[in-house]
């Protein structure tokens, strides 16, 4: 979190830990990669690279660094767990998944609708419901 | 597509091309990489660098690295529209639209058992659908 930074100062943040340098007080990195958390930097550097993260860190706004850090955090744990779709890999199996619904839906709103229909139409405007 | 690298073997790969190196006959990238598609590789270059991506391509079984390559194309394009979320923005969208459904399908089955249920219990079992 971006407020561990003040808790640590006396600390360098995990990735110049990592990395082998000197944490200044205007690092990047240091608000986002606590020392108590290593892994979270080894991963991205792994992914990403130290240069790339530093790069995107630097194309989006300070309040919006943490979010960024965070999902980057995610998808380069997603490619190591899995090499060769990463997150990607979570993307189509959530598509199939709402396809999967969105059938269920129709189907049971089309049961509805005969059920519905077979009692008389006044009826079937109370109980049909719209996919989205 | 990985059968296109026959169709180009006395052009550089679209790496190679960018890198500026020779394009020899076992380079990793080529097959992955046709020339005519200048931007797949700028793309996951500028978000994974080179390195990144050659090392996961050797660490995956050669008839799963279109996939690979696709899959981190399709992150890296995710990452430039989207410099904060990339695609774990298109998890969130796609996790809140599956809990969305879930909730309508529970509702609608709900709807069912009651209407169901004031016609006598016997009609139930025919109507009534289960959430995935």
């Amino acid at each position: 979190m971006a407020s561990s930074y003040s808790n640590y100062t006396n600390s360098p943040c995990a990735a110049c830990k990592f990395l082998r340098r000197r944490c200044t007080s205007d690092c990047v990195f240091a608000p986002y990669f606590p020392p108590e958390e290593p892994t979270k930097f080894a991963n991205v550097h792994r992914i990403f690279g130290a240069s790339n993260v530093s790069k995107i860190l630097h194309e989006v706004a300070p309040h919006q660094r943490e979010d960024t850090v965070n999902s980057l955090a995610y998808e380069a744990e997603a490619r190591l767990k899995d090499p060769v779709y990463g997150c990607v890999g979570a993307i189509s199996v959530l598509q199939r998944q709402v396809l999967k619904l969105q059938r269920e839906l129709e189907e049971t709103n089309a049961d509805i609708m005969r059920y519905a229909s077979s009692l008389g139409s006044e009826t079937t405007s109370t109980y049909g419901r719209h996919r989205s």
